[in-house]
């Protein structure tokens, strides 16, 4: 396993949706978060041509390399690549990760989203670096998803497996610290980051959760 | 070059369309049209799931890899990576070919539509193997595209350039031999082999007219 897959801190891990930063531009947002504590950030673009996906995420490696904070692009190993992005996100229905696996090698991240305990005992089998518990609240950010885990289902998830579980859905500053004593290793947030009035001031409520509950 | 790059026919050309297949499975569609003649076969997915998109484009490199057809992916460097597809076909809004040749490297099959005489310009300073004339007449396949070529424009355009020229866009065998008169090295068609009645016959017609005015 690489250095960067052994030391990677999803604590604070930010999805983008550019259609949430209220007309700011993403590099700007990603840059306030980045600088309030985010550890992660996935670009997620669902909607744009491959061209200017891969001009996106080569502009926030750019910004993101120099400040030692690894990029995920969200499904699209094409993108990744061509961006040098640290790893790959897929859902259920991207491509298979034992693939992306096989197209990044093995020093890069792969994560897999998990609706299902079903899901879960599958990833087991695989060469992934961390679950994406989707979604622990219901959410408006993504209306296709399943039912919600909730912190019940997350805390019955910790005890059943030992993979690095990053916690997304309806996640923010007032419920941080309850899903991570539920036991989640990272918390991802999208709107409550994307969306805030102060991405940065934002982003530190939330590092500061993890600090409180990781106690250091 | 690799023997790939410098033996591939582009005669008749096929890109699918599963929408147009009338209820055929994609597969069968396929191998009709290819037993009909079809040189190169161009999976064409524009609203999949990557995963699904990886299973279609590794079942199509099944089928016409002991056939010696070409396998092309549109758009999507990941996808033809993860089924070891031939090459890629982009288009002007995606990955730029010299990300795609990065990627694929220098044995694998790269076409670039064109639309507009300056981007036969710019596209012949790119390592591609051949150009899209796109849309040679207005087609009902693709209600986005640029105002069409025409036959004058398709002339002109194999006066201005030494590339390999690939017309797409209303083609079928009534006005096939004309196409390729005006200039063309091949027939990319849709709805002409996808929508047929019998694929395979229809190709055969394609593969005649090709024949013909070749003289071989």
């Amino acid at each position: 396993m690489s250095a960067l897959r052994r030391n990677t801190d999803y604590g604070v891990y930010l999805v983008t949706d550019r259609t949430l930063c209220r007309g700011r531009a993403l590099a700007d947002v990603v840059a306030a978060a980045v600088a309030g504590g985010v550890t992660v950030v996935q670009l997620r673009e669902k909607h744009v041509d491959t061209r200017e996906f891969v001009e996106l995420a080569r502009a926030l490696k750019g910004l993101l390399a120099p400040r030692d904070v690894p990029l995920l692009i969200n499904d699209r190993v094409d993108v990744a690549l061509a961006c040098g992005a640290d790893g790959v996100h897929v859902g259920q229905g991207d491509m298979h990760p034992a693939d992306v696996r096989a197209l990044l090698g093995h020093t890069a991240l792969v994560g897999l989203s998990v609706e299902t305990m079903e899901q879960v005992r599958e990833a087991e089998a695989l060469d992934v670096d961390y679950l994406g518990v989707s979604p622990v609240f219901a959410t408006s950010t993504k209306t296709d998803t399943a039912p919600p885990w909730g912190l019940d289902g997350l805390a019955r998830l910790r005890v059943a497996t030992e993979c690095t579980l990053v916690a997304i859905g309806g996640i923010g500053a007032a419920n941080a610290e309850q899903v991570l004593r539920a036991g989640a290793d990272g918390l991802a947030v999208v709107s409550a980051l994307c969306a805030a009035d102060d991405p940065q001031r934002a982003a530190e409520e939330l590092r500061g959760a993890v600090r409180s509950v990781r106690g250091w």
